[in-house]
């Protein structure tokens, strides 16, 4: 099967899985409004897909990891749900997030249910691996907070450093898919040093996916991405391209990167004056480098763990995809 | 050993373990200052001493039960710290919110951070009892959820019925108690109909402990209750009290109450002519009629448990105390 059908197939399964999740019998019906809308919404359903493709990769079948599988994604959207409110984020795949739809306070709530489902999908999985699976999904969760944390902490200051960066993008993004892989992984029967070795291939292409996100928004095409693109040039966002830029910029460029985040800098100003930076530095060829680093780390762990070459295969396939989308 | 000595040597032991939780090691302390700033505000401890009295009582060791103790006062703080966003509260045991403190979006995450410790924490637990325990968890917080959306809903809404709010402290303060003495005695090795009946037990507990506080909001001391008497009344809080007076008031003390919150009352006109109320209508000693009433269930569910003498004791003082505490 091609990866693409692979791919297909899983998601299907989810989406079909998930859809079961609206359904969910209450006296209090407005309260599980907010999940169902999020499922609407649609997605990738990269986690997801992720943990049941590794379950099967170590000879599991697909039915063995999806609570799990759909733990994670609950989880990923209860993080979704938080974040639009910290972020104050009016809109999510073009529709309104869900604060801005039902106001601040059934956003805080609806989240925390959210959080409370995917713990109770994640513990549905074989006795034998509970203890394990919980465990790096308490850890990944933290995880996750602690990068939402740095996220809100980084547009307060003034200068954040690759490193920095590069830590934040790997805690709010990488190990959730790392989590994903690990989790299904040991499902599937996985030793745990080859779940471990899935764990750091999902970290890597995690972080790479992220870099691919914010040269999207800066380099992508507008109709592919489905925004507009240079909306972190306009906010002044500290992503790893505006890093990379202050990092290599000389006295003239950065004082005209200054310039535009410190006067009445139109909006169109602001993405024509900074694209003209990065255009001198090279910064979209550094930014691609980068990602192709990731990439290549994360191959490098895939490489450690045996599976068959059908399934080495999609997960090649599967981090190509992540980080040559043009959307 | 007395009630007092016995829950005074509980709450000692449940506050030292407290206190290591806030010497949690990681890269991002200001993320873990809310965590130790509500163990700092302390409080009664009321739920994890009936988790570690729950499982002494059916035999076990408090340290058999200590860890899901510990996850049930953070779970608890969870809530608050998001209940008290949601209700727009400054100020909590005298000391400023944690939103206040740090802002809304630092209380958002510094809650969803105490959620996921929670869950860490209950499932440290003997393995045999993992699923029940971590089941029981999650129903419970769901329901807590469920009580919280009830409420906001409450405040939105013309006329509430006694039933509907029966229900609604049910589900936010009356099953995270039950929860607290079912998690202790199968930690304790109870049987699953034991540590049912000590859930309801806790459920009706739970409920008298809430209507006593709503009591005590407006015939209180307010010296000893440690905040202003009649700041239910002033807000128009449809508690127990002002339930039971819409339903036994005749034509005039409707329009009375209806007037004192339509037009520019004073807060201390308020107070005076809701009073004025509440003893034309006896709802003081209908009230209290009320706590007595879920107080005499709960020691139904507590006679049909087998216990020592001496446990059986310990909980029917325990009971007693939360219905006749003036504080």
């Amino acid at each position: 099967m091609s990866f693409q059908n692979k791919y297909e197939v899983l998601k299907s399964y989810v989406d079909e899985e998930l859809n079961k999740l609206k359904h969910i019998h209450s006296d209090n019906p407005k309260l599980y409004e907010p999940l169902s809308y999020m499922i609407e919404l649609g997605g990738k359903r990269l986690r997801p897909v992720l943990t049941l493709l590794s379950c099967e990769a170590f000879g599991g079948r697909a039915e063995h990891a999806i609570h799990p599988a759909l733990g994670l994604e609950v989880f990923h959207n209860f993080s979704l749900i938080h974040d639009d409110i910290m972020d104050n984020a009016p809109t999510r795949r073009g529709k309104p997030t869900v604060h801005e739809k039902w106001g601040v306070n059934m956003g805080i709530l609806s989240g925390d249910l959210l959080l409370i489902k995917s713990y109770e999908l994640i513990s549905v999985v074989h006795p034998a691996v509970l203890a394990k699976v919980f465990k790096i999904f308490n850890q990944t969760a933290i995880m996750v907070c602690e990068g939402q944390q740095k996220d809100m902490d980084f547009e307060k200051r003034e200068l954040v450093d690759e490193e920095e960066y590069l830590r934040m993008i790997l805690l709010k993004t990488g190990v959730l898919l790392g989590a994903a892989l690990q989790i299904g992984a040991l499902a599937g029967g996985a030793s745990d040093a080859d779940a471990k070795s899935m764990y750091e291939f999902g970290c890597e292409i995690g972080v790479a996916f992220q870099i691919k996100d914010d040269w999207l928004d800066t380099f992508g095409e507008e109709e592919k991405v489905g925004k507009r693109i240079g909306g972190d040039i306009v906010e002044g966002k500290k992503t790893m391209l505006m890093i990379k830029a202050k990092e290599l910029a000389n006295e003239l460029q950065s004082q005209k990167i200054y310039k535009l985040y410190s006067n009445g800098a139109t909006e169109e100003q602001r993405i024509t004056g900074v694209l003209e930076v990065y255009d001198e530095l090279k910064i979209r060829d550094i930014c691609k480098a980068e990602i192709y680093k990731h990439y290549q780390v994360a191959l490098l762990k895939l490489d450690s763990v045996s599976m068959t070459p059908e399934f080495k295969s999609y997960f090649r396939s599967f981090a190509e995809y992540l980080i040559e989308r043009d959307f």
